[in-house]
C-alpha cells in the first residue's frame, strides 16, 4: 500500500482545512467575538500538521482503489476531528464527542444537531458550522484534486470514492478540469442564492450561512426554529435551490456548454422532478385542513419536500405534527434521496429508477425465459457490472440500516425515534420523527449511540464501502506491513 | 400457453378443498352446530366446479414457468375465495371481504385477524380457520403433485411457483416422491405435536387446532388471548415445535435416511438455531424487570422469539408493551423470517447469509481487485443465476414493501401501525405493533386497505412473482390470445 501517498493527501486535506478556517476567524473579527483565537489556533495547528505532512514527497503517485476509500474515509474523520475543536475549546459545545458529532453531521450535510439552543453560539461558531456544510457538500477531496497536481488513474479512484451516486462520470476528459468545473457551479449557485436572499431583505449572516446549508443539502440554520420565522419569498427562494443543489450537476454542465438536448435527456432530472411534483400535491392536499390560506400550506409542503428529497433537513413547521399519510410520504423520501452527483444524499433517484426496472425485466422474464433485453438507462443498455454493485450497494445499505436501529434500540427509545434517527443521519438528512423530529435535536442519545450515528452519518455521505472497509481486518493488516510507495 | 392445462390444475386444486371442506363438516356434526349445513354446501359447490373443470383432460401436459406461476397464483385466489364462502354464509363473518381477508390470512399462514371476538365462533369454523393454515403451510399444489399425475417439467414449475426459499431442491429425482415425503414429515410431525399437547392436558379441539396452527406457522388460536391461558409445558411444546416447523424440511429428510453429516452441516438450520438463541437472550435480559419469576420470563422471550421468527404470530403476553429493545428485534426477526424449505414466511435465512456474504465479498473487492473469489453456501459456490434472483428478489420485496406502507398510509394511522401492518402481512406472520398488536386485529382498517393487505399476504407466501405478474398486461395478453394447449 502507498502509506507516503495517503499521507501526502491527508496533509493537503489538512491545509485546505486551515485556509478554509481562516473564514470564521474572519467573522468573529468583524463580530468582536473572543473565539476568534481558537479559530487562529486550530487553523495553525491543522497548517502545522498539513505541512509536516506533505513537507516529503512521496515517491510513487500510484494510487489504487484500496488507498482511495481508505485516503477518503480517513480524511473525512481527520477533517472532523480537527473541525470539531474550536467548539470544543471556546466551550460553546462543553463535550468534545458532541462537538465532533455536530461536525461530522455538518461536512456529511447532514445537519442533525446535538445544540439545545442554536441562537446561543458565536457568529464565528455559527458561520463555521454552516460552512462545513458548504465544503462536504461537494467534497473536499474534489477540492484537492482541483487545485494540486496528480497524475495516473489515482485521481480517478479518489474521486469515485467521494462522489454521491452509482456512477461517476467525467464530464471533461482530465478529473482535475471536472473537478474545477464542479466547484465554479457550485459557487457561483451559491453565491446567487446567497445574493437573492440578501435582496429579499434576509440578514447577509443569515443570508450567507443559509446559502451554505442550502447548497450543501446539509440543514444547519442559525435560528431555533430552523426557517420557519422567515418570509414567504426567502421561503420560496430556500425551497427553489434545495431542489436546485439535488439536481445532478452534469445537467448544469451540459446547460453551460449548451447541450441543451442531452441535459433534457436526462431521466434522472426528469424523474426527480415528477416524484417532487406529486409528493407535493399529495402532501398539500393531506395537510390543507391545517391551514386556513392556501398559500400558507402549498409554502411548506413544497419546503419540506424540498427539504427532505435533497436530504438538506431545514424546516418551516414542525411536520412530525402532520397527518399520517405526510409523514409516511416524508419518510419515504428521506430513502429515494435526490439525483446522483449532486450534494444531496440518500440513496439516489438514479438507483432507484434502476431498480424498478431491474423489476420489471424479471418479471417479463417469468413470461418470456427467452428473451435477453438488458436494462436501459438514459437509453444506453446498464452495463452488468453497474447492475451487480447496484444490488450490492442496496443490501449493504440495509444491512447497516437494520444492524443500526438493532444497535440504537439499546438506548430504549421508541420505534419511530430509533428508525428515523438512523434514517436522518443515514441518508445524511437531519431531523426525523418523534424524539428526533424538526423541533428536537439529538442531544438526549447515549454516547455510543452519538458514535453510531456518526459512522452513519459517514457511510451515507461516502456510499458505505470508503467508510466499510475501514472496519475489514485485511485493509489494517496490508497497511501495517506492505509498503508499496517506492520508499 | 396451455390454458386446458391450467383450468385442469385449479379443477384439481378445487376437488382437493372439496375433500378437505368434509372435515370442519364432520366437526359440526360433531358438536351439533348448525353450520354444519354451509360447509356441506360449499364442498359440494367446490366438487361440482371441480368435477367440471377436470371433465375433460388436457391434450397437452407441458407447462412453463409463466404457466405455473399464473396457475399458481389463481389456484391460491380460488381457494380463498371458496374457502371463505362458509364463514360468509353462516353469518359468522358477515362480510365477505372480511371473511375472505380471514381466509387468506389462513391459507398464506398469515394469521392476522379481523375478528373482534375469536370465541364466538362455531367450533366447525374455529377448525376451518386453523386447518387452511396446515393446508397453506406446506402448499396445496405440492398436495396436488403429491397425488396427481403429471409429466415433464411442468410439476417442477409449479411446485417452485410454491415452494418458500430460494432455490428447489429436488430431495429425489422424481417430483411427486419429494412431495409425498415432504408430506408424510409435515403429517407425522403435526401428529407428534397434537398428541403431546393433548397429553399434556390440553382439550383435543385446541390441540388439534393449535397443531395446525403451529404446522403451517400460521398462528390462528381458538381463545382471546391467543396461547396465554395455556400451561408452561403446553406453552413449551408450542415453542418447540414452532421452531421445529421453521426449520428446513431437507434436515429431516437427511435425519430419516440417515444422512446425518449432510443434514449436520446445513449452515441455514445452524445460523437460524444461533440467531433464536441470540434473541431470546437479548430479549429476556431486556424484559427481566418486568417479570418476578425467571422461568416466566424465559418462557415468553422464547415463545415470542420462536413464533416471531418462524412467522407464526401466536403470542402469549401483549409484546407491544415490551421495551424498545426487544420490540425492535422482534421486528427485525419478522424480516429475517424461517428457514427457505420450511413452512415459515419472511425473507429467509438462507437469504440473510448469502447477502452477509456477498457484503463481505464486496469488501474484499475493494481490498484486492482482483480477487475472483466465489460466494460460497453449504460449501458449494453460489451460481450467479442464484444471486441474481436474490438481489432482485430483495429489491423487489422492498418496492413492494414501500409502496404498500405508502397505500396503507392513506388510512391516517400512525407510522409504526402502517409499519408493522404491513411487515406483519407480506412477512405472513399476524400480529404487529401499536394497532395491530397481538392484543388487537385487523377489522379497523378500511376495505381498500384490506385488499392491499390480502394481496401483500398472497404476495409474501408465493415469494412475490408468481403474484406479481398477475398485474403485468402481457401475461393477460397471452393468456387471452395465444392458445398452445394442443386444442
Amino acid at each position: 500500500m502507498n502509506q507516503s501517498m495517503i499521507r501526502y493527501v491527508l496533509g493537503g486535506v489538512l491545509k485546505i482545512e486551515a485556509i478554509f478556517l481562516v473564514l470564521p476567524w474572519l467573522v468573529a473579527m468583524i463580530y468582536h467575538e473572543n473565539v476568534a483565537v481558537y479559530y487562529v489556533a486550530v487553523a495553525s495547528l491543522c497548517g502545522l500538521f498539513g505541512l509536516l505532512m506533505t513537507y516529503k514527497r512521496p515517491k510513487s503517485y500510484v494510487f489504487y482503489l484500496k488507498e482511495g476509500c481508505l485516503t477518503t474515509a480517513l480524511s473525512w474523520i481527520l477533517l472532523s476531528l480537527f473541525g470539531a475543536m474550536p467548539f470544543f475549546a471556546s466551550g460553546e459545545i462543553p463535550n468534545y464527542g458532541d462537538a465532533l458529532f455536530e461536525t461530522i453531521s455538518g461536512f456529511t450535510t447532514t445537519g442533525a444537531s446535538i445544540l439545545e439552543n442554536v441562537e446561543a453560539l458565536t457568529h464565528a461558531s455559527l458561520f463555521w458550522r454552516s460552512f462545513t456544510h458548504w465544503i462536504g457538500g461537494m467534497g473536499v477531496l474534489v477540492f484537492l484534486l482541483a487545485v494540486i497536481p496528480m497524475s495516473g488513474g489515482g485521481s480517478m479512484n479518489l474521486m469515485r470514492a467521494e462522489s454521491p451516486g452509482p456512477s461517476v462520470g467525467k464530464l471533461v476528459p482530465k478529473i482535475k478540469t471536472t473537478a474545477r468545473i464542479l466547484y465554479m457551479i457550485y459557487f457561483c449557485m451559491t453565491l446567487a442564492e446567497f445574493l437573492l436572499l440578501f435582496f429579499s431583505g434576509m440578514r447577509a449572516f443569515d443570508a450567507i450561512t443559509l446559502s451554505f446549508g442550502t447548497a450543501g443539502t446539509g440543514g444547519f440554520g442559525v435560528l431555533a426554529d430552523s426557517v420557519a420565522s422567515y418570509t414567504y419569498v426567502q421561503k420560496w427562494i430556500i425551497t427553489v435551490f434545495m431542489i436546485l443543489f439535488g439536481v445532478n450537476f452534469n445537467f448544469y454542465y451540459y446547460m453551460i456548454f449548451r447541450q441543451f438536448k442531452k441535459g433534457f435527456s436526462m431521466e434522472e432530472v426528469r424523474w426527480y422532478i415528477i416524484i417532487i411534483l406529486v409528493a407535493i400535491g399529495i402532501i398539500f392536499f393531506d395537510i390543507r385542513h391545517m391551514y386556513g390560506g392556501t398559500f400558507e400550506g402549498l409554502t411548506d409542503a413544497a419546503f419540506q419536500v424540498g427539504s427532505i428529497i435533497t436530504t438538506t433537513g431545514f424546516s418551516t413547521v414542525d411536520f412530525d405534527l402532520w397527518p399520517g399519510l405526510s409523514r409516511t410520504i416524508l419518510v419515504l423520501l428521506m430513502f429515494i434521496g435526490a439525483c446522483a452527483g449532486s450534494t444531496g444524499g440518500g440513496m439516489k433517484v438514479s438507483r432507484g429508477i434502476i431498480a424498478v426496472r431491474t423489476i420489471k425485466k424479471e418479471m417479463l422474464s417469468y413470461i418470456h425465459p427467452k428473451s435477453v433485453k438488458k436494462i436501459k438507462y438514459e437509453d444506453k443498455p446498464v452495463e452488468h457490472d453497474v447492475l451487480r454493485s447496484l444490488n450490492v450497494y442496496i443490501i449493504t445499505y440495509l444491512f447497516i440500516f437494520w444492524i443500526s436501529v438493532l444497535l440504537i434500540s439499546l438506548n430504549e427509545h421508541d420505534l419511530v425515534t430509533n428508525f428515523t434517527a438512523v434514517a436522518a443521519t443515514f441518508n445524511n438528512i437531519g431531523p426525523g420523527l418523534s424524539l428526533v423530529g424538526p423541533a428536537r435535536n439529538f442531544a438526549f442519545f447515549s454516547m455510543p449511540a452519538k458514535c453510531l450515528l456518526m459512522l452513519d452519518m459517514l457511510a451515507g455521505r461516502l456510499e458505505l464501502f470508503p467508510m466499510l472497509i475501514l472496519f475489514h481486518p485485511h485493509i489494517w493488516k496490508e497497511f501495517f506491513t506492505k509498503r508499496d510507495d517506492g520508499e
